[in-house]
């Protein structure tokens, strides 16, 4: 982190977990609404891969372009106005072709190289990129961790690194177990521990982004460390949930919650995650649409906040984000 | 090597020692005329140098773009109608902008990683993109080594390496010395160890082409058992002489010499050549604009050939090609 979120001491803090789909979009939402706070965004390492020589992190870079404005509106990945020259000659060549990259991109991932092979680490790497994209000064984004983790899954195909399930195989095999590659070893960045610790002012509220939780917050939130670290400096931990009237909006979030055997619903995920970190949420955010859930289980006893979560548009987005910030943090 | 080239056994063969100016001109040519025999260009490894993240090797892309017909006739250097998006948006970011690599010319070196991840030796991989890029199955490029040799400058400006010093410095710093930094573990490919191998028929040729001999071929042939090897299964070996009328006709051969304390002439190469690689050249080729040189000094008793060793068209090249195959390898 540079001086400036450094500077930023006496405001309040939001730290948002978040994968590259929906989070990527709050994040994108932040950088345009929440000026008044300091911002850490913590992307999900598990979909970080080596290719063509390069190291990838497409959950980062997700984030890094939607805080910087950049990032392409219709595909929800990569940068907006992008070209494609080199991959259209890579495949001309007989490369690999399965994972697309645009020109844009491939520069950002040369000069992440670049840095890395000055001697950067990953969050040092990474924090230069955002100042290099314009990211705003009240936003950092954080690899969750140095360390390496990969996460791999366990299907009906046998097991799948990531990107060859998400991206090769369309995440059509069925999921029977994911796990996380190397996280035993993995701990909290150094980046993340100072952007959690005490200060003079200001108080620090955690979200967990509306992603996937097996895909994008676990491989976050199971780093061993990560929980108490979180739970500890958070006034408040905020989880917004992905599913919406019993649908993912977007990716493999609802398929994998019937392959695994859960129903697929706000209230199923909400218990998942509370099972699987108790003690670690205080406060759940559903949808509009599933309004009628809570009239049923009445939440079984949860603080559970409900508004239109949609973020299909930026003017949805910043609704829903300016929501959060008053709704779920700035309230005491 | 495919087998392609193996299945040659009956034919001359002919090795060409390269940098990646007019021995590239000279592979190019080959590629075209050179149909009834193998050649295998042995390319220089000195150039070669890490650069955001990825191997690149310019000497041997050269050769490579050359005998596929793709090399930019106007620069002479990178690939015909490249485009530049990837190194424009890399320098917009801040990115290093003093080695310009183009689209294609990156989608190569990604190949090329790509490739040598998989476990492909370097060798292998430059075997492999020759076949991509579509080089004629009669031409082989061949790096020199397979172990990494690094050419250094010292000069007024202190030690560079090689692209330091060639590219981002323009040849500008006096030239002290050179060396190859990791050749003396080096030893030459077994690839080109077996293109040089006893055969049932046919006979090789060696040319060393008219390229620097300072940053070019002294690089090559200065890996122990290389001279020893080329020496020991040529019929013949031909020296191409890089100085023209007094001068090098493209890059910094003739300020080298000078700033080295040589006199800028055919002769002396010639005789540099010979002091250092004793015994190793059988007959050399001057340009047609030094034969008065051959007139005043009757080549020391060398076995000297006189022709236009101008490559500035595809058609000079050709005819000097065929000139070069016809007089000074064919001939018993």
């Amino acid at each position: 982190m540079n001086s400036d979120t450094h500077t930023r001491e006496a405001g309040n803090r939001m730290v948002l977990l978040s994968g590259g789909g929906g989070g990527a979009r709050l994040a994108g939402a932040l950088s345009r609404v929440a000026g008044d706070r300091s911002v850490a965004v913590v992307t999900n390492p598990g979909d970080d891969f080596e290719h063509l020589g390069l190291l990838i992190c497409p959950d980062t870079d997700s984030v890094l372009y939607s805080a910087a404005q950049n990032i392409d509106p219709e595909r929800g990945w990569g940068r907006a106005g992008e070209s494609w020259s080199v991959f259209d000659e890579l495949r001309a060549l007989g490369g690999p072709g399965w994972f697309q990259l645009g020109d844009k991109d491939i520069a950002l991932h040369l000069l992440r190289a670049s840095l890395l092979s000055e001697g950067l680490s990953l969050v040092e790497a990474t924090e230069s990129l955002a100042r290099r994209l314009a990211v705003p000064p009240w936003m950092t984004v954080l690899p969750a961790t140095e360390s390496t983790v990969r996460t791999k899954v366990v299907s009906d195909q046998g097991e799948l690194g990531f990107q060859e399930y998400f991206v090769a195989r369309r995440c059509e095999p069925a999921l029977k177990d994911v796990f996380y590659e190397g996280i035993g070893m993995a701990s909290p960045s150094n980046a993340l521990r100072d952007f959690m610790g005490p200060r003079d002012g200001g108080a620090v509220d955690v979200v967990l982004g509306p992603s996937n939780p097996f895909l994008s917050l676990a491989p976050i939130l199971d780093i061993p460390g990560m929980v108490p670290l979180l739970r500890g400096a958070a006034r408040r931990v905020v989880a917004i949930s992905p599913i919406v009237d019993g649908e993912a909006l977007k990716g493999p979030a609802a398929k994998i919650m019937s392959e695994l055997g859960l129903t697929v619903s706000a209230a199923e995920w909400t218990r998942w995650i509370d099972d699987r970190y108790p003690g670690l949420v205080d406060a759940w955010v559903w949808d509009a649409s599933d309004q009628n859930l809570l009239e049923t289980s009445s939440g079984e006893g949860r603080d559970i906040r409900v508004t239109s979560t949609l973020m299909s548009t930026p003017e949805q987005a910043d609704r829903f984000g300016a929501w959060l910030l008053e709704a779920c943090c700035d309230a005491d």
